[in-house]
């Protein structure tokens, strides 16, 4: 009932945006030069987003962007990011910027796993990246020019990295989940590659955008669910609904989330407008990493004091949970050719960076992590 | 003797700048209406750098943030780094940028130490933040603000993280280094904060700029060195003058490079141009650390092949050093009342940000890195 109604208001207001965004558009009256500075038109966007008003954090990555856009262009080329719902259902953002109903959005690749397994490199895959390696991966490693490719041709869409939520927490649940037979018949919100993983473990998966969550636990709809953070999840009331909470979210060490654009739209752009949208979509990553990173401790902190018990996964699960994992890659790559060719490259690059990652910083940090936890630096 | 000529060199590589900047600077023609984005002006910049021109991760990270200045312009604004000694001595930028005798840096903070111990935390800290929590502190934690007014208030200059070089290796040795009595006596090439641990340790602690580290090493003027990590230090040759090479490098987890612009320069920006440098450092930053995390492992690997050993510090060593490390911050702090504002707060942001990087982010690596080792994954 309630996502219908979404669904019909939604429609309507696709509608609006995309007569703005095209009267916009041809608002630019004269031909620009390319790469040049002067006379750059006037551009008003509108961005379909997945995620609730709520979120500083996750839709606050997406004003970022907007912000910035606007910044270095003089006010010239403003965007508007929506909420979940507002001109787009949530689930749906890189449909209606694939028709280009809306010109651009910010959401996160793996809601969309289900047109082909390749949307989950873009977000996090289970037992992948951290937000580190993700990054290296992206810029460095081809990533990005890989997955380019493929939006291009499949869905008529360019995209850019432009925010990350960090490790995400391995979410909430109304009784405790001590072994992998404890996951048989649990009905858990959870999307994505996660979810399949989940699913070949017994859950009964369920894919529900971040401002359904609290009433479908709340209800008894599902029993458990996974969302982002301690700072999100709070906002979102989850430690109301549900008591146990569990790390690590080993099925996103690392989630980029992704500015979407109509292709058709992008190579109307004047090429310094497209060289402000690569570059603000570089800050909008890096800032929304940074603000979840400060935020997630003191928001855990207030969640532990207020009731909620944490719970780290056992051995059990989490070697269950990986075996899964890489069978299911494994699946993927038997019988699609376009998974294959990334999944093979990012699996050689994940062993080693992994190899380097760990080998150095992780030894900074196993000292620094055993010292702290034996007491063994002076209190602050 | 080299020294000296880089000197004369850049003498007048300075006055040259200083006459092409300000030169740029009047061609300015008509007042530029606050965030407007028309009727911009043409501004050429030349920026001191201290980097070899050898190395295209770090002297590329100052190019990465000229060239998208560049595009983000129209071609209207560049910036021309120019590599150490060629218009300034490498570990002078921040003094020209601060005189005005060049417009803008790309530096590491923490080369000026010496003039205080504040300009640690721009860099890295010994025992501090890996590049994830340094973003975070400065961008959220409001580690950034409290540098900016130290640096207009100290030196004339405003700065932006421009560059990370990732977690550091632990340096180059001619002979084990085993004990803290191996340290006693050791001539080596340190520099910032951790040059003064080290010399807490009993070493005799030497700054000098990367290209001058392999001649030293050569010549046995040194002992030791430590420059960046794999990488770099293979195109520097450090391998080859030495045998040993150490990890992790506790004295900097995530060193932040960054872009030192003189404030009477930047006043005079017009603001669509101050907007177009600060998101352009973001993506320097961000872009520096995915190469270095994106190469640092086959480079290790290389150098390992060539007949390099590898070696973790002691725990006894690392003890050791991380108690020197906090008596130095204390002696600072007593005396140093700049240092102790920005302390007490990095030092606070710094066991929440643990607390929370290692029970969720760390439990994952943890396990993935067992796991790994003890051979748990199907081959890539």
């Amino acid at each position: 009932m309630k996502r219908r109604q979404l669904v019909k208001t939604t429609t309507l207001g696709v509608a609006a945006a995309t007569t703005a965004s095209v009267a916009a558009c041809t608002g630019a009256s004269s031909p620009v030069a390319e790469g040049g500075a002067e006379d750059l038109p006037r551009i008003d966007w509108q961005m379909a987003t997945s995620w609730p008003a709520a979120l500083d954090t996750i839709l606050g990555g997406a004003q970022t962007f907007a912000d910035r856009v606007s910044a270095m262009s003089g006010g010239q080329f403003t965007i508007s990011p929506r909420s979940a719902g507002e001109i787009a259902p949530p689930l749906e953002v890189l449909n209606v910027v694939s028709q280009g109903a809306v010109p651009c959005g910010h959401t996160a690749s793996y809601y969309y796993v289900g047109r082909s397994p390749v949307m989950g490199f873009g977000a996090s895959l289970p037992f992948g990246f951290t937000p580190q390696q993700q990054n290296a991966w992206l810029y460095e490693g081809g990533g990005l020019d890989k997955l380019q490719e493929f939006y291009a041709r499949q869905f008529n869409v360019i995209q850019f990295p432009a925010g990350n939520t960090g490790a995400q927490m391995g979410g909430w649940f109304r009784r405790e989940i001590a072994s992998v037979s404890d996951l048989a018949g649990l009905k858990m919100r959870i999307p994505g590659l996660g979810g399949q993983v989940m699913s070949k473990l017994g859950v009964t998966v369920q894919t529900l955008p971040g401002g359904e969550i609290f009433q479908a636990l709340q209800t008894g709809a599902i029993d458990a669910a996974e969302w982002v953070g301690p700072y999100d999840d709070e906002k979102l009331g989850l430690n109301k609904v549900a008591q146990y909470y569990y790390y690590p979210g080993w099925w996103e060490p690392g989630s980029t989330l992704e500015v979407q654009i109509n292709l058709d739209q992008w190579n109307q752009l004047p090429e310094v407008y497209q060289q402000i949208v690569r570059t603000a979509a570089f800050e909008a990553n890096l800032e929304m990493l940074s603000r979840y990173e400060t935020r997630n401790n003191e928001a855990l902190q207030r969640l532990v004091d207020g009731g909620v018990q944490l719970r780290e996964y056992s051995a059990e699960i989490m070697t269950a949970a990986q075996e899964a994992t890489f069978d299911l890659y494994d699946e993927f790559a038997a019988s699609d050719a376009d998974f294959k060719a990334i999944y093979d490259d990012w699996r050689g690059f994940r062993d080693r960076i992994y190899a380097w990652s760990q080998l150095n910083q992780g030894a900074f940090e196993r000292f620094v992590y055993s010292n702290l936890k034996a007491g063994g630096e002076p209190p602050a």
